[in-house]
């Protein structure tokens, strides 16, 4: 019996340290170069290549190493028989959190502005956005979002939340899949927090950017497919978004020629909004590595119907 | 009886009308256009010229148009009979507490780092620091370093207060005058919030820095003159501090030939963690004066002692 770690271009070295310091029993193989793929049951995935899970008989569940899952969902090779299971740390949900809340306080006190106005030696103030003269939007309240959410209106923001079903939360207002032009006719900020699915794939687009109230902002640090690229830019130089921080791309590394680079109204992270903490992530894959040898329900399930 | 304000270059014809919006029989009167200098009796100054209190003769209290007063403290020419007074408004501490917990959290996440790299087209991540890794020091718990110090520890930062007299918080660690040097020595991120008296000119100095704890940063939004400028540069150049964060100079604004703006390790603002809200500030304004009027005691006063 053994964990399997795959992955493109991800270096697994640190990760199959924590697992076999949880204990050193546990048999970790790191792809390609696997030794016994018939004793493989759990494999740990990200940007895993095509097709890859067909060399291993006996597997019985693959975890996503993130909370999102789409790499996995639309691998059309992964049998329907296997579990899918992703990983939501708390510490993950906290580094979203706070990218999201840093995020806005930049957007309110126009950081963004003073380090161009720094580059020239400029001196000039500009009034802060009120929190009183805004409302936040975070589309998606499953784990990530909801976390999200209430550290926004801990911090004193007004906030709405948009999700497929409906959440009862005391004072954060939420909206369902068809109410959709309500929340954004209510929201200033907006906060993609969804996961990657059929129905979600390109929602930031032109038509939802419109209806959003004045002065728009928009925050994707969900999945670069969310956004329509060209959407953006459009909206951007048309002033009918004042700022866009982004932290996913389609295409990751961001190509050097991609337009987003040179736009002053658009802050780039490359994709840190939350990092993986390797010793959580091996706890986890400990956990559910012990409930999948002794026949458990696994930690974490995804939903292959919702696909997240 | 009179209202005057009095700033060499603030405009307030815009507080003139909030003033007399609350009560449009008050005789509000700008300076230097002053129609009836026997009339005034209080007076809201900022950046006050130097002796123009002396043209008022029955002037009796006069109200800084901030929370600092070292402007009012050090003009020699203000006899000891005239009651200071300051404004410490509720969104002025809101402000002050969300600019200090930004700039925290872009030290945390590199923005300033991500930032530069966007210029020049760089993907390349850099892992954050995490908040267990560290600890915040809020040097002055005032009315501004209090509600900072609380709003970072509910947001899941380690906390240590250093303040004149002995504050009791439960999960903040407050040191008094006497103990800075242990204060400093767990101290990572040092926050200056203090006012600014003879005892706390250049208390920002290489002294004080050597002794942080590593990572070391800085953030000032209390008073240029509170950090030593040649201290901090020379601390930045010789990796003593990994990054400044600063919005108060000693001059304002910061001349264009000053180090400070070619350094990529300082970010700048113009001064604007907290802007005075004049709507608010007049109803302070008006307050004290109905109080003064009355033979009251009047709102925020100053210790002549202290000088804060």
């Amino acid at each position: 019996m053994s964990v399997l770690l795959v992955s493109k271009k991800r270096d697994f070295s640190a990760l199959k340290k924590h697992i076999q310091t949880i204990d050193s029993n546990i048999d970790v193989e790191i792809w390609p170069a696997v030794a016994n793929p018939d004793r493989v049951q759990l494999a740990v995935a990200w940007n895993q290549p095509e097709n890859v899970f067909a060399k291993f008989p006996n597997l019985k569940a693959i975890t996503s190493l993130g909370a999102g899952v789409d790499h996995l969902v639309r691998d059309a090779t992964i049998p329907e028989s296997k579990n899918l299971t992703r990983m939501v740390l708390p510490s993950l949900k906290q580094q979203v959190a706070d990218y999201v809340l840093m995020s806005v306080l930049n957007i309110l006190r126009h950081s963004h502005t003073y380090y161009r106005q720094k580059q020239r030696a400029e001196w000039s103030e500009h009034q802060p956005i009120e929190k009183d003269d805004l409302r936040i939007g975070v589309m998606g309240l499953g784990q990530l979002g909801l976390v999200t959410a209430k550290k926004l209106e801990q911090n004193g923001f007004h906030v709405s939340g948009w999700a497929r079903t409906k959440k009862e939360l005391s004072s954060i207002r939420t909206y369902t899949s068809g109410e959709i032009d309500i929340f954004l006719r209510e929201v200033n900020i907006l906060v993609c927090l969804l996961p990657l699915t059929p129905e979600t794939t390109g929602i930031l687009n032109l038509k939802t950017i419109k209806q959003l109230k004045q002065p728009a902002f928009i925050i994707n640090a969900a999945r670069g497919e969310h956004l329509v690229d060209e959407d953006l830019i459009y909206a951007l130089d048309t002033d009918r978004i004042r700022h866009a921080t982004l932290d996913v791309f389609t295409d990751e590394p961001l190509p050097e020629s991609h337009p987003f680079w040179n736009r002053d109204k658009i802050t780039i992270t490359p994709h840190i909004a939350a990092l993986t903490n390797e010793k959580e992530a091996a706890e986890l894959i400990v956990e559910n590595y012990k409930r999948l040898l002794s026949g458990m329900k696994l930690l974490n399930p995804v939903s292959r119907k919702f696909k997240y």
